[in-house]
């Protein structure tokens, strides 16, 4: 079973990243770009067979290990 | 109108960040965890009103700044 984890920055919290990324936009020309945001993407295989215990394992990979949840959100999704 | 862009390293390209998360799940006790590939996910505010523009717009962005085609893949969706 395949899992895609999204892990992005809580509102509020700076993201230089993304501040950079919409200065070099601007310098090359889109205009009207704002609010942009860098987060992560983790893709994973699980070797869990049920979908409700794949949901547990990765649920605890992402409070243990992926995300830091004082400033990230997570989300995920099962495929396969 | 709001973009969601996925960046993720093209099929064969080496990923040490996502071999890094592997062995840390390993180490964390998580087993049969494989095939761990990171990517960015960039979110952003558009000014163009209309969808065509925007995914034109986006597409741009992705081609010249935002994803290294060379190595990597990138997709998106459009939304509000």
């Amino acid at each position: 079973m395949k899992a895609l984890i999204k892990i992005t920055l809580k509102n509020g919290v700076l993201d230089p990243q993304g501040k950079a990324i919409e200065n070099a936009l601007g310098a090359l020309g889109f205009v009207g770009v704002s609010g942009v945001r860098q987060g992560k993407l983790i893709e994973l295989d699980l070797a869990a067979k049920d979908e409700a215990s794949a949901r547990d394992e990765v649920e605890r990979m992402c409070q243990n290990l992926l995300a830091n949840t004082v400033i990230e959100n997570y989300s995920f999704e099962l495929m396969g």
